[in-house]
């Protein structure tokens, strides 16, 4: 079982690494080999077979062959590798590059391998919006207001049409936000959803751009690893004619889970964020949905979050306890 | 008011053609200049203003480069050129080459000239399938089963994104099955939809593949053009946050068809349909949608068809008669 994370190096990247390192185990198989590569070197990760860290561009065609040729053929392939919300809305060019063109390469990579391999794609659900009902419900039209959302809808067509001629057995996944993200602050226009929780438990200052009413659909890290791992063990044609579905996750607005996490790690954190409103990434995360009805993803084995004071307490367990 | 034809050496391309020549204008400018392109050189057509005709391949840069160079800017684009659905889902790549590369490539140099042209694209109720719900209303989830489908869905995320961003200013048209379409047979799944009626009316066989239960969402030449033309003069803000639409049509089964030819025309005409189905057309086919509720574009002032009857009598007076 040889395996390949793109964006290895991100959050999600890491953690996938480390749960898939815990297990040694998918699809019934030992794992032999992970390959992760992200722009940098990936970090180190301990585990009981090869990892190798790579730094190459997927969005260039060279890189991909020396990829696929140097580690190939891949049985399953994470697809997490991506320009962010708010860098792919502030250079539209780079997006479609990255965002459309890398993940065709990609595809097109899979496929040249032969193998039909599991692609379990990170879809977004900044793929709803516009013109879409709310809640959000399962069938609606993808109307993205953002073009990293515009972009990451037309890598789902690509998913599901490769996979219905057979050039691979994809598998994608609308990621709700990710909150709590350890790390840094990035370009990702919901970066502030994590950092007003993350860097403000850490005694730093954090702004939140937005309205404490705002409401976002977020899910905890922990639960999107269970969420990866379960897609791509489960039978990719269970998925039926559509291979993408919205992930679960919770609804609450971003005052709510400061109430949340006061009552896990105290009052002291709130008192470290600033309101300073930012129009620009307003009108991105404005153009996104906080409410979805859990559905197919539910019926499909996919799990859902109980409560923002579990991704708290989760980030104090996994991120600053270790 | 310059204009741009892509596929213009169509059937649809040519009839545009002539409806623009015969109105003079359009939104609310007099036409100085019309530019027809195809792989093959577009057919002439009398007009009162310059007509350009060009052999050009727009899935290649350099080609849509001397166009735009030398030929533009453009105030209009119908952008109409296509692998079609059979050809695209014997060839997989061809179809990601033209269909969505080439569209790409087309609105990427309509946002070059600086003056967010209209862009009036030609997208197709094959978008709609798989786990759609039957009949097809507006909103929801694009599903296409056919790779060309797929194909022409991605050009629609591409065409509002790039509206939303004020690149152009655009308006997709998910076309019905044009029936009765003029001309030859071609490798569109769709081709015998037309060809039963007009080989036949014209005293040729012709094989219907599936059937004659088959249900369709079809509109007739006149219709479409009109449609077009009304996507070119109308506000696109009309459109709102989405600019596709589902074109209105009429379902009727190739039974009902075939006996409003017979009204129209006589009986000999359905005695010379032969009855072979072929599997590779019908797996086709039948991931499309007949059943499509009329809503959205009629409140646009787009039109629709009455009767099958009336596209077999315009069939006559348009193609036979001309």
């Amino acid at each position: 079982m040889h395996i390949l994370i793109t964006g290895g190096g991100g959050f999600i990247g890491q953690k996938l690494a480390r749960a898939l390192a815990a297990q040694g185990r998918l699809r019934g198989a030992e794992i032999s080999k992970l390959v992760l590569t992200d722009l940098g070197e990936p970090a180190a990760i301990e585990a009981p077979f090869e990892v190798v860290r790579l730094a190459s561009d997927l969005s260039d065609g060279s890189s991909r062959e020396t990829l696929f040729a140097d580690h190939g053929p891949f049985d399953v392939i994470f697809h997490l590798a991506a320009v962010v919300s708010g860098a792919a809305e502030a250079d539209f060019d780079l997006g479609i590059r990255v965002n459309l063109f890398g993940t065709l390469g990609l595809f097109e990579a899979a496929r040249a391998q032969g193998n039909a391999p599991v692609v379990v794609y990170a879809s977004s659900m900044a793929v709803h919006g516009g013109m879409a009902p709310d809640p959000i419900v399962d069938g609606v039209e993808l109307n993205p207001q953002t073009s990293y959302g515009a972009q990451k809808a037309m890598g789902e067509l690509l998913l599901t049409d490769m996979s219905r001629k057979g050039f691979l057995d994809g598998r994608g996944l609308r990621l709700p936000t990710v909150s709590i993200r350890p790390g840094k602050p990035n370009a990702a226009a919901s970066s502030f959803m994590s950092s007003i929780f993350r860097d403000t438990m850490q005694g730093n200052l954090s702004n939140c751009p937005v309205d404490e009413s705002y409401e976002l659909w977020h899910t905890a890290p922990r639960t999107v690893i269970r969420n990866f791992i379960h897609a791509a063990e489960m039978d990719g044609g269970a998925l039926g004619e559509n291979r993408c579905i919205n992930l679960p996750g919770r609804c609450d607005s971003i005052g709510a889970m400061i109430a949340a996490m006061t009552a896990v790690a105290g009052p002291e954190p709130a008192t470290r964020i600033t309101w300073d409103r930012d129009p620009v990434i307003e009108a991105i995360v404005n153009g996104w949905r906080g409410r979805v009805t859990l559905g197919r993803a539910i019926d499909l084995g996919f799990v859902a979050d109980d409560s923002f004071e579990d991704s708290v307490r989760w980030f104090l367990e996994d991120d600053i306890a270790r």
